[in-house]
C-alpha cells in the first residue's frame, strides 16, 4: 500500500490512500482480497476510502477474505462493521452488507457428506468389510471432500481402505442426521460399488484389518441387528443380490449458469435408460 | 477473569491465572467457550497455563470458540498456533492440535444443501410452478438450513413462496455440483409433494408470481429444453404421473451412537414395503 500525492481537500492536506484490492462478483458486489501485508491504520484508511467508492458505485455485498498471515486485520475489519461469514485454516472471510434492503448474503455451507461403500462381488456371492476397532467389521466409509463427486469419494475410501480397485454402480440410500459435527448437519451416501481388482493390501493407518466377508456373516454381526441404519442396509443388499431394488445411478449433467459439469442421480430403471441416458 | 493469590514459584512471585473455561468434547479434546470479556495480555497467559494442564492430562484437538464481542482475542490466538477451523456470523471456531501424531480434527462442512420442490396434483394433472424473474416459471426452490429435514424445507419453501400446504412424498433426484459458492460443493434434492391446500397466497418478496400450472405448459417452457436438469426432471414427473418411476422415501431412523433422530432415503419400492417400514 503506497500514499498517493497528499492534494488539499476542503483546504486541509488529506491523503488519498489507493483502494483495497478488489474484483466483483456476479451479484453486485466487491471481493477484496488481501495479498501484501498491511499494517491496520493503512488499512482502515483504504477500507473508508474504498467504501466511499463501492457506496458511489452501488455496491452491495462486500466480501474481505483475510489468510492467516493478516490476522491483524480482523479486529479492525469487524469493528468497521464486518461479520464473519466462514473460514477454512489458511483464511477468514467476512462480509459487510451495504444495502438498506436486505441482506441476500447466502449462507454458509451447512452440512458435512460422508459415503459407505458396500463392494459387492457376484460370482463369489460375499461382501467386502473391514475391521476398525472393537472387533466390528465395516464397510469402508469416510468424508466427501469439497469439490469431489460421491461416487468418487466412495471408489477412493475403498482403495484407501483396501487397496481395491472398484467401479461405482448406484446410490443405494442415504440418511440426513443433525449436530454431527458442532451445528452442521451431515448426510451418509451408501453406495454400491463393483470390484474390478480382488487382492486386498490395507493401506489406511486408521483400519485394523482388511478382508473378504461373506455377506451373511456381515449381516449376522450383533451390530447389524442392534443397529437401525445397518439392518436396513443389510436388508437394502439382499433385495439388490435378489435385483428387486433400485437405488440412484449417476448422470453427467451441466449446471445451468456456467455450463460446469455435475452429477445427476436418479433411478435408471429398464424403461429409462433409453430416454434419459 | 481474576488473579488468584500470587505465590513464590523458583523464588520468583509468579501469578497463577485461572484456566480458560472449557468443557471436554468426546474425543479426547477440549472446548474452550469465552463468555466474559479478557483483555489479550490475560488471555494469553491463561491460554498458556491451560496448555500447561492440557498437555499434563494428555488432550488432543483444543477448540477454541470465539464470540464476535471476543475478536480482540483472534490474533494473539493465532500468534500462540492456532489455526481456524470454520466461523458463523457471530463466532469464529480455532483449532490446536497437541499430540505430535497426525491431526483427526474433521474437515469443515463442505456442502451447502437446497431443495426444489415439484408439487403434483393428480386429479387436475397439473404442476406447480411460480414466476420468478425474467418471466421464467420455475419449481420452488430454497436452501436447507443446518438442522433442518430436506423433506421439512421442500415443505417450508412451498409455503413460503405459494401459501400451499404440501405432504412429502418422495426425493425423485438429485444433483451434485461443485464451486457454486467459493470452494464449497452444493447438494440439490429434487422432492416430489402432494398440495393438501390449493389457495395460492404468495407470500415470498423474492417470488414475482405464483400459479398453478398446466404440467405441459411448464414442460414446454424453452428454458427446459435448453436445461439438462429441467429437462430431467420434466422426464421423471412425466414417468411418475404414469407410476412408471421410483424415487426415495423417507423413514425415520436412529443414529448409532447417540441415539438421535434422523431420516434415511431409500427406494421403499412395493414389496419392500412389510419388511422394511
Amino acid at each position: 500500500m503506497s500514499d498517493q500525492e497528499a492534494p488539499l481537500r476542503n483546504g486541509v492536506e488529506h491523503k488519498i490512500f489507493e483502494v483495497l484490492p478488489f474484483v466483483d462478483d456476479d451479484y453486485g458486489g466487491v471481493i477484496v482480497e488481501m495479498k501484501t501485508p498491511m499494517d491496520t491504520k493503512n488499512f482502515v484508511a483504504a477500507l473508508r476510502d474504498s467504501f466511499e467508492q463501492w457506496r458511489l458505485q452501488g455496491k452491495k455485498g462486500v466480501w474481505l477474505n483475510l489468510p492467516l498471515s493478516h490476522v491483524n486485520l480482523v479486529e479492525p475489519a469487524v469493528k468497521e462493521g464486518f461479520r464473519y461469514h466462514h473460514a477454512e485454516p489458511t483464511y477468514l472471510m467476512l462480509v459487510y452488507w451495504i444495502p438498506e434492503a436486505e441482506s441476500t448474503i447466502p449462507l454458509n455451507a451447512s452440512h458435512r457428506v460422508r459415503v459407505g461403500a458396500v463392494v459387492l462381488n457376484h460370482n463369489k456371492e460375499e461382501k467386502y468389510g473391514s475391521l476398525c476397532g472393537s472387533g466390528i467389521w465395516k464397510i469402508p466409509t469416510g468424508v466427501v471432500d469439497e469439490g469431489e463427486e460421491i461416487f468418487a469419494a466412495a471408489i477412493r475410501e475403498v482403495k484407501e481402505e483396501t487397496g481395491i480397485d472398484t467401479e461405482f454402480l448406484e446410490i443405494l440410500a442415504f440418511c440426513q442426521t443433525h449436530e454431527s459435527f458442532f451445528a452442521k448437519s451431515d448426510l451418509f451416501f451408501v453406495c454400491l460399488l463393483r470390484p474390478t481388482s480382488f487382492d486386498i493390501q490395507k493401506q489406511d493407518l486408521e483400519i485394523e484389518a482388511a478382508q473378504w466377508m461373506r455377506f451373511e456373516d456381515s449381516a449376522s454381526q450383533p451390530i447389524t441387528h442392534k443397529n437401525d441404519l445397518f439392518k436396513d442396509i443389510h436388508h437394502i443388499c439382499s433385495m439388490k443380490m435378489e435385483k428387486s431394488y433400485s437405488g440412484f445411478s449417476k448422470k453427467p449433467i451441466t449446471t445451468f449458469f456456467d455450463d460446469k459439469l455435475g452429477y445427476l442421480y436418479l433411478n435408471k430403471q429398464e424403461d429409462m435408460e433409453q430416454p434419459i441416458s
